[in-house]
């Protein structure tokens, strides 16, 4: 099966990924991301969204193929394809100094998160476009034992992926400690009832936020660096809340807070 | 395979479901669900989480059944069984009178959440475990064209189905029509500009929130019937955020609204 899968899969460049989706592949096209080629099944009506989406790409120059859905289906990464895939160059992934760059150049104070091992790939493409709609300036995400930047999550992200940026990193101590050498403020999510309510604390950037992986929350390392840890309060009788729902709960509370400058 | 599935499922009454995974199958014991019996995984250690809950089962008088670790995947309905699955009494599904009765026997206004077509089993799991997490009373979901309360959501509430009262309907204006009947503030979520900002608007019970589907939002006939519409504020380039990241985002400015009366 996977290698009938390698087989069909068209000759394209080891830093050549895919995008699959109408909304995926639309956000792709609008952030101006290379796409080197689309396939879709040619048996899309002639007008819809999947036609619009072909219309827009023809105006870009973007080759556009036609297949058979049964060819779409069957180099699809994720369960809904919805008859498009999208080749394109691979997710360029940045460093911790390119988000402070990013923060420095629109004259704003630094806004980010930092995940601590969150391995589902629907909760970090959830997280990346609660991140983005929140409009922090980037998320720093661990190299390895974490979800990286495939195509599953790039759905999940619902295109938020073609807007914000993301740094990996082989030690998320290291990252936290750059930050802080610059003034940012590191503040974790935990649990424990020691840790200060979100909405006593003072959230505003210079800010980073930290939120730990699913069942486990952050690690002994991670959180001994932290400047500050904050707890979402709780009210039934169920201890946690899903890790991509803590993060939003977190990121939108800083801009809340952000709004009015006065008021906590 | 669906048919050997189905011949190797025990005999049970077709009022019994299933629940899956050892923190679904400890909420469910805790909450005093009856359970009619436990299948494990007979490789399974002599301590550890899995443990525990056999022994807890043992001391409630439940059967427990070892089998071989493939017969729990063979009869899972979510991946991650994690070696053990319950068999119990079906959700006994409320109306929304009952989720106005706990309000009043708790003493407190009501506070309940309504789903206008959720279809996704894993958001609507995550939306009723961020309800049972901020204290609401309840949360209503149509009948049909919506996820039920299926296996997979179960397991996606991370054992919070147990503990949040979830009512079916199949009308779900007249659910409102009736809230509103007893005094009920019906606010619901569009990201329309027009909306007033979760903000500014006073969200204090009593109070139902109305979300839409993913993608579709509030179909016209419950925007309508709606007392005021709220927006989460955006600040990047996508303009939604997933379902159930949005419903967290106003169960719990509801719950922060909560916590001082003369702060909004």
């Amino acid at each position: 099966m996977a290698r009938r899968r390698s087989e069909r899969r068209p000759d394209l460049s080891p830093g050549t990924t895919q995008v699959e989706g109408r909304r995926p592949v639309l956000e792709a096209l609008r952030a101006g991301r290379p796409l080197r080629k689309l396939l879709v099944a040619h048996s899309h009506p002639s007008s819809g969204p999947l036609h619009d989406l072909i219309s827009e790409a023809r105006r870009r120059g973007i080759p556009v193929q036609d297949v058979p859905p049964a060819v779409i289906d069957r180099l699809a990464h994720t369960r809904a394809p919805q008859g498009v895939i999208a080749y394109v160059a691979a997710h360029a992934t940045v460093d911790v100094d390119d988000l402070l760059a990013l923060a420095r150049t629109r004259g704003e104070a630094p806004f980010v998160l930092l995940l601590d091992g969150v391995t589902d790939p629907g909760n970090l493409g959830a997280i990346l476009r609660s991140a983005e709609a929140a409009g922090a300036h980037g998320v720093v995400i661990p190299r390895h034992r974490a979800a990286g930047l495939t195509p599953v999550v790039a759905a999940a992200s619902a295109g938020a992926i073609e807007h914000v940026r993301v740094a990996q990193t082989s030690n998320l101590t290291n990252a936290m400690e750059r930050l802080k050498a610059e003034g940012v403020w590191v503040i974790g999510a935990d649990p424990a009832a020691t840790a200060m309510s979100i909405y006593e604390a003072q959230l505003r950037p210079p800010l980073a936020l930290v939120v730990g992986g699913e069942g486990r929350g952050l690690s002994r390392l991670v959180r001994e660096r932290c400047d500050l840890l904050v707890r979402i309060p709780m009210h039934g009788a169920t201890a946690s809340l899903n890790v991509s729902v803590a993060a939003a709960l977190l990121l939108f509370e800083v801009r809340r807070q952000m709004r009015d400058p006065g008021d906590q």
